[in-house]
C-alpha cells in the first residue's frame, strides 16, 4: 500500500527556506510569487496492513519521527 | 492564488535520506514499512495571474529552481 505524507512549516512559523527561495524566484524575474513556504512530501510504502490501520500507524510515525508536531502540520493520505 | 508543487526523487534515482528514515522507522517497530522516498511539498502564493498562467510559470519555476530535472519529478497542483 502506498501512502503519501505532506509535512508543512506552520502557520506563523518562520521558515528560512521559503524565504530564500522566494527571493531566488523573485530574482529569476517571478515577481507574481508572494509568499512560498517548504515543507516534505514523504512516500511510503506499506505491507501486510489495511487502510485504517495504516492510517493510525503513519500517523504515529508522523507523531514520532517524520515531522516535528511543534513547528510542523502533518497530512496523511492512503492510496486506497 | 495558491500552488502546490510535489517534488520528489526519480524512480531509481538513490534517496539517501529515504533510506536513513527507514532504517529510523524500523529501529522504532515500524515493520510494515518496505519503503520511504523523501521529496518537497512546496507552497506558493500568486498574485495577479490566472491559472492558466500560473501553471505555466510554476512549471518553469520548477525547472529553473524549485527541482533538479536530472534527478527529480514534479507534479503542480494549482488550486482553482
Amino acid at each position: 500500500m502506498k501512502v503519501s505524507v505532506f509535512v508543512s512549516p506552520k502557520q506563523g512559523v518562520l521558515d528560512p527556506a521559503g524565504q530564500a527561495t522566494l527571493g531566488s524566484l523573485k530574482s529569476l524575474g517571478f515577481d507574481e510569487v508572494s509568499d512560498v513556504r517548504i515543507g516534505k512530501y514523504i512516500t511510503l510504502r506499506l505491507e501486510g496492513i489495511d487502510a485504517d490501520q495504516a492510517e493510525e500507524r503513519v500517523r504515529e510515525m508522523c507523531e514520532r519521527l517524520l515531522a516535528n508536531p511543534i513547528i510542523e502540520d502533518f497530512r496523511v493520505e492512503i492510496e486506497r
